[in-house]
């Protein structure tokens, strides 16, 4: 078995909000995360899938293909865009970078093909603080 | 003279947008950057100043010092703020990186002890694009 | 399950002396990590924690506060200082990256919110070498 | 049970290509990386082991001499290299890093002392795509 | 005037070689780097250029558009290719990293729009070696 | 005109500390810096140097050559030292980065080929303070 990771970067607009809370308890418990004019980051995302190398190719998959894949699935759907109005698969959730990794996690695995399995989801919201998921 | 450099970290959301233009003229020009729900990024800043060193320090500046005085100065006015919309000294100005670089070093000069000079302003908005501005 | 993981930076002086042994011996065992002027190092120390996000918040923890209990425990005690001197949870043991890092997990442990558990704590000493503790 | 790691460099040529298929499928394949002239990459590699540290040192292993090890059966076997043509344990098998990475782990793991045990072999081809192995 | 960087990867083989110098002259002056069958890199490449900001982009260019005339005229060229057989601009020349980087200037400058002044080329060829050059 | 950069490493450690002052005096100036027991950091050095690259070689200067000459007249010294204490170069000089770097300056200077010029030295000290000189 070998793990294979492939980075990809995006950026996007988003704030920390549950609208259960009124604007005061939102911005006692999100602090600056919670400015209702929103704020951004760039993200490094961190995709990692593992198998057996295949004997033809010695790829446990081919990293152009699995890149092609998370820009089709994740990228496309989240790049330049506000995470909270924008992002389909993002509504009704808190925008945590946690509830995040997990949707990016679940928006991947169908798209990926059934020779790999998806190992691990990394996402770096700014160089000092990153999450990572690794399914249920 | 000795340079020194003092790197800050922040984030923000902005969008790159024109009012004189219409929103078909900004997306053609813009792209996805225009989004009117705005993205963000993780900015890194690079303040450098140039002095000959103090006899009794060995300081060009106090590291310290100058990290409070961009933190006063900069960082608290943009830290987790929207560009456009929370940020006086950015009204009426095309929320480009270039523009940006420039209100920065308007903003920070001043408050430099005139022991000092500014020598250049660093703005890393992505890890592949920055700016530096080196004053007029 | 979701791991979050705060970085913190820190730097301090030490030396690598085992008292068992004499000058010799520590200078053939440790080299020029022995110096007994000392030497020093950045130090980027990474905390993983682990939980399922909460519902209220869509974090593991608060990374701000995750911040705080490390700067507390950890950085208040170790930043600019001498390892082998100034740390109290260091006397006795020798200085060697390993040894610390264990002692960082214990002196953080009891003060994380039952709430998450620590998973992980990385050390890098340079940054060609950095070790990972997991806890017993 | 601690966990060390030591990173190293180094750079080197390859081509990616099936001695079993001929020139059009190689390129339909591996695309630009089946190119007949070559092309190559700076790798990064980090080599981790574990163990108990040592009672005398406070060492899993002396870095040093882990790096000694690495540079002896790998660095000099591979630096400045083609790894097709010139590196003898990659004979006969496709250049893709997974199988690069296993190649790795084996040519190391004979070298380690019983002391630690070989853990993982992490190898970046690029700063965006990298392999890692644990054994079998 | 606000200077505007984009930084681009790629990767190569080459090898330094002299065809006026016999093979042990070679490899007496380039070492390993001398190797007949090549080594390589991942070269990042930063482009600057500077202008005063044009008043309805903000822009001193493109940074997009800027990296599109970077990938026709370099990163086409060079990216997975070997810099001594297959790039026309290197041929008859030393494929030394400063014959390089002046080559790469040449072949971007005629590409660029009159409204920005090149600045400099910067290439690194390893994380710690690195060329720059700003023209005649 | 090119400029080569070489990147070394070190560490070391220091305080920063001025004799004719009294204690109290030197922790209100330097705070934590001023710890009697020292601190210390990993110290990154760009050396910079420009020519007109050699009709032989295609050099600026040997790349390696240039590596024995930084570590033969700074590296050596410094590594693993206190600053302070172990570096005859820093006797009665106040050991801020602003002096050290001026001192490497001179120190590099003497041994460097006449066919290059010595363009600048930059040291970080820390990944959010550096330092460069660029001669009298």
């Amino acid at each position: 078995m070998v793990f294979l990771t492939r980075v990809e970067h995006f950026n996007a607009a988003h704030k920390l909000y549950n609208p259960d809370w009124d604007k005061e308890k939102n911005e006692e418990i999100f602090g600056r995360c919670a400015n209702e004019n929103w704020h951004g980051h760039n993200y490094e995302l961190f995709v990692t899938v593992k198998a057996e190398p295949d004997g033809g190719t010695g790829f446990v998959i081919d990293a152009k293909k699995l890149s092609d894949i998370i820009k089709d699935r994740v990228i496309e759907k989240v790049d330049h865009k506000n995470l909270n109005v924008d992002v389909e698969w993002m509504n009704g959730k808190i925008c945590s970078t946690e509830n995040f990794v997990v949707a990016i996690w679940e928006a991947l695995l169908p798209a990926l093909p059934s020779a790999v399995q998806l190992h691990s989801i990394k996402l770096y919201e700014t160089p000092r603080i990153f999450v990572e998921y690794f399914g249920k």
